[in-house]
C-alpha cells in the first residue's frame, strides 16, 4: 500500500514522493498522519542551517495529530482507530549522568529531526511517544499540541501564579502559545512585539501589547504594576534587544524563561541578577505532563487556538508553504492536511 | 566620653579621630565593637570607586562582633552586656514594589556604607538590626558572621542537597566561605583557584581545589562525576573566563549561582542555559534565617573558620591595614581589634 510523502532534500527544496507504508516494528505504532504543522525549526532546515544534522532526504515534522492505523508486536494500550499525538522524544540513549531529566537527556533524539518526521501519509513511532487524544477533538488544533506543550513546560518553569504580571518578549506562534498560557494559568499578560499583523493578532485576543519600537516597555512595565514590574518574563525572541530589557522589565526576584534559542553568547546584564535576586531558567521542549495539559487545553476549547492557524495547506503543496512562510513575516502557524 | 572612630577621608586615606559617645536614639543600641573585619567593599570603598555613594568623611565597616554597651527608648528584648552582631541592612523605607523582599528592597540603606558603619569603638544602630550570640562565643570568629551569612544565603538559595556536586569559581574569603557552608551541608565541593597561596589554604582545609591554568576545570569536574558535572556552580570570582566555564561545568538542569558583581555586562552562553535547562540565581546579602545559620556555624566551630583570619590589627592601624591588604593579593580575613 502506499504512503505519499514529503522529503527535505536539500537546497530550499521540497520532493514528494510515492513509498510503500511499512509495517511497524516492534514497540511501534503506525500513525495515519491528519495534519502537521510547520515549525520555526522546520523552516530552519528548509534554510540548509541544520544540514549537518538531518540525514538528507529525510522527511521533516514533529507538530502533528493523527489516527492509529496499524499496530506492531509489544504494543499494548492502544488499539486502532485511537486519536493520538506524538512527544517527538526519543530517550532511549539516556544515561545516569542525564539525572532522570529525560526530556533533555545528552542522547536525546528528536523524531522528526534525528529520524524520520510526519510530513507524510503514514508515519511509525514508537509507542512510547504516543499520547492519547478525547475522539471529539479538532484534529487540526490538536496538530498544535506539541508548540502548545513547549508553552506549558515554559510557563510550568516559571512557577507563575495567579495574579502575577508576565511579560512575553515576542509575539511570535511560540510567545501567543506562551501568553495564552500564562493568561489561562491567571497571569496578567504583555506582550512585546514590533510586527503590526502580530500586534493586531494579539491584541484581538485581548491582550495588552506593547510595541518597544514606540513605547519604552519598562516604564509601561511599572506604570501597570506600580512600579513591581514583571514577576515573570519570557525571552522568546532570541535577539540582543530582548536580552538587554529582560533584566530591566524583571522586579525583584523576576524569574526570567529563557526560550529562544541564541546561537552565540550574549552581553547579559549580570549585575542585575545580583542587585534583584533575579533567576535564568533554561526551558527546552517539555515533559509528559506538559503534554498532558496541552491535549486538556486544546479539548477544554478556551484558548481561541483556531486564530493561530495562518492556513491549511495540502501535503504535496510543501513547497509552496515553505515559499510563503519564507515570503510572510507576518504568518502564525501552517497546517499541512496529510490525507490531502 | 570617648569614641575612637576611623574614617574614611577619601583619595585612600584614613583618619582615627576621638569623637564622643553618642546616645543610643529612640529604637537604638550603643555597641562596644569588639572586631569588624575588612570586606571587599570597605577595599572597594578605600580605592574610590564608591566615592558618589559614601558621604565622606565616613565610618565604615559592617563585619563586626560586639557586646551592647548602653539602650535607648522603646527597645525590649536586650539587655546591656548582651553579645550581638549587626545585619547591616536597613529597610525602613521598602515599599509594596519590593514584594517583602525586605533584604534588597529598591530603597535598602546598607549601614557602614550608607551610614556609619563599626570601625570605631562605639557603634550605634537600630536593634532591628540585631542578632544576639551565644555568651561563649568566640568573638574574632563572630566578626565573620556577616561574610559567613552571605555564604549561607548563596548556598541556600541554590538548594543544594546532600551528595549533589558544588563547584565554588573562586577561592577568596567569600568563596572559601560558600565552600564551607557547601561542604557542611553535604555537597561534595570542588574550588577553582589560581592564587597558589590561597590553593594551598583551601588544600589544607580539606578541599579538591583546581587551578584552571594547569588543569582542564570541565574534563576534571566530568570525571569525578561520571559526566553528571556539576549540580551547583557559585560564581564568586566576578571575571570573563568564569562567566564562560560556569556553563560548561555545570550539568543538566545544574544551578549557577551569581555570587560575584559584575561592574559590565557579560557575554553569557545563553543556549546552554537553553539546551542544558540552567538555573541561574542572583544572590544578595542575607536574610534573618541566614544569619540565625551562620551565627549556629560559628557557634559550633566546626568550619575551621580561624584559618581563614589573616591577621588581627589594632583599629588605630587602619590605614596600614588597608594599605597590607592591597599590597598582599594571598590574604583572606583581616580584623580590627576595636578596642586596641
Amino acid at each position: 500500500m502506499n504512503n505519499k510523502a514529503t522529503q527535505y532534500t536539500g537546497n530550499k527544496q521540497f520532493a514528494v514522493i510515492d513509498t510503500q507504508r511499512e509495517e511497524p516494528g516492534a514497540g511501534e505504532v503506525r500513525i495515519k498522519v491528519a495534519y502537521c504543522g510547520v515549525c520555526g525549526t522546520d523552516v530552519h532546515i528548509y534554510h540548509g542551517m541544520m544540514d549537518k544534522r538531518v540525514d538528507i532526504p529525510v522527511t521533516i515534522g514533529h507538530e502533528m495529530s493523527g489516527v492509529i492505523d496499524a499496530i506492531g508486536p509489544d504494543v499494548s494500550g492502544y488499539a486502532v482507530g485511537d486519536r493520538v499525538v506524538v512527544r517527538p522524544l526519543d530517550n532511549r540513549a539516556e544515561k545516569p549522568s542525564d539525572k532522570g531529566f529525560s526530556h533533555i537527556a545528552a542522547g536525546l533524539k528528536f523524531i522528526g529531526i534525528d529520524s524520520p518526521g510526519a510530513m507524510q501519509q503514514y508515519w511509525n513511532v514508537p509507542a512510547f511517544t504516543l499520547h492519547k487524544l478525547p475522539a471529539d477533538i479538532d484534529m487540526k488544533l490538536a496538530a498544535l499540541t506539541e508548540p502548545l506543550a513547549v508553552a506549558c513546560h515554559d510557563v510550568r518553569l516559571s512557577g507563575l501564579t495567579a495574579g502575577e504580571t508576565a511579560v512575553v518578549l515576542g509575539g511570535g506562534p511560540i510567545g501567543m502559545l506562551v501568553a495564552l498560557v500564562a493568561r489561562e494559568a491567571g497571569g496578567k499578560v504583555i506582550i512585546s512585539e514590533m510586527n503590526p499583523t502580530r500586534i493586531a493578532l494579539a491584541e484581538e485576543m485581548g491582550f495588552n501589547v506593547v510595541n518597544p519600537a514606540k513605547t519604552d516597555l519598562v516604564e509601561y512595565v511599572s506604570e501597570k504594576t506600580d512600579g513591581g514590574l514583571a514577576d515573570v518574563v519570557f525571552e522568546v525572541a532570541g535577539v540582543q534587544p530582548t536580552v538587554d530589557v529582560m533584566t530591566e522589565v524583571a522586579g525583584i526576584r523576576g524569574r526570567i524563561v529563557m526560550v529562544a534559542i541564541h546561537g552565540q553568547p550574549r552581553p547579559v546584564n549580570l549585575f542585575k541578577f545580583f542587585w534583584k535576586e533575579l533567576k535564568l531558567i533554561g526551558a527546552r521542549v517539555y515533559e509528559p505532563e506538559d503534554y498532558d495539559k496541552a491535549i486538556a487545553l486544546v479539548s477544554a476549547g478556551d484558548l481561541q487556538l483556531g486564530r493561530l492557524v495562518t492556513s491549511v495547506a495540502p501535503l504535496s503543496g510543501v513547497q509552496s508553504v515553505f515559499e510563503q512562510i519564507d515570503a510572510n513575516p507576518d504568518g502564525m502557524k501552517v497546517l499541512l492536511d496529510c490525507q490531502a
